[in-house]
């Protein structure tokens, strides 16, 4: 279970860092300010996550450890070339890896399920981003092709460490089959679920998924 | 008295973007942390900055804007090289600002200047850069150097946007005169203040000013 929050802190830390930078992308001083909004409601995740393995007790730094070169990894290789592709990696990339969590919350003893749901819960920015993206597609059509392409490599790429994640670390990869060969089935749906909710984000931005 | 806040407030999400910047040079995960949860302490007063000014009312982009070149330049002329700097930076930059809209706020009206005072509580943060400083002279004794002229040039850039306001913004500099050429002479004062206190917290540093 240290394994999930470790995972699930460092990358809230790294989010907090990512959205803080993709911010300086924003030419308008109330977008700025609208990502570092986002940038510290992930510090904010953070910091509970921190507790509650601090509670445990288990050492921050060391749950986080294993998880710092998938997630580097993950970053370095989509890092935005502009402030929409910033929005999109913000809204697209953030709300597969909650769904993820999400699921594997479920198994989770009550008291860390809630504390992890509650970090996941939308921040409430979800609007800002949809509202964006969709006006600059009503302003260059051509925009929505590119942005689409940029969501499924965003895609690709978490799915690629998430898959070396779970190849590295079996206690996660266990956690998510509920410790049971019959609950493999599972993943398969909780894979299918995640498509789903992706493409909902997806058609919510205009984009083709 | 807008841009008196206008200038704060644009001051504090700068810091926010360049505390996050500059923790990215951390290699630390705990000193990373630190220094986000600095950056996190700056938005924060940026928040109720911009709340005091929606209050007002004024435009909080509109009061912000005039300061963004100088605050900007600022900046750019002070990107810290290494981790060491940064932290010599958050301190001594903030600390030498924190003192000036300290100074300020005595002429405000009683609302404004508490908000004023409270934003620039310490945010008990210096004890962490000063430790770290401290060790790293400890270590290597070459340092103190270094990061004495650094501060040097800090304290230099920081006087010549300060001018650069002042002389742009009337309003400001009648302020801080409280509209009476007789009180010029606070201005020395102030400034006679401003140097006590900046070669006080060099000194916590360890560092010669």
């Amino acid at each position: 279970m240290a394994d999930l929050l470790g995972l699930l802190a460092y990358a809230s830390l790294t989010a907090f860092f990512r959205l803080a930078d993709d911010a300086s992308l924003a030419v308008a001083l109330s977008d700025k300010t609208a990502l570092a909004e986002m940038a510290v409601a992930e510090f904010a995740h953070f910091q509970l996550l921190r507790a509650r393995l601090e509670e445990m007790p288990a050492n921050p730094t060391l749950a986080m450890q294993p998880f710092v070169g998938p997630v580097d990894e993950f970053h370095a290789r989509t890092a935005p070339s502009d402030w929409l592709e910033g929005l999109v990696k913000a809204y697209v990339g953030d709300g597969i890896a909650a769904d993820f969590y999400r699921a594997v919350a479920q198994v989770l003893e009550p008291k860390t399920r809630d504390l992890v749901l509650t970090v996941l819960a939308d921040t409430g920015h979800s609007e800002f981003v949809i509202a964006r993206v969709r006006a600059a597609i009503e302003a260059d059509p051509r925009v929505a092709g590119r942005l689409a392409l940029w969501a499924r490599r965003l895609v690709g790429e978490a799915l690629g460490q998430a898959q070396r994640v779970a190849a590295e670390r079996e206690s996660l990869a266990a956690l998510v089959a509920g410790g049971d060969p019959s609950q493999l089935g599972n993943i398969g749906r909780m894979f299918a679920q995640l498509t789903d909710a992706h493409a909902a984000r997806m058609a919510a931005l205009g984009l083709a998924s």
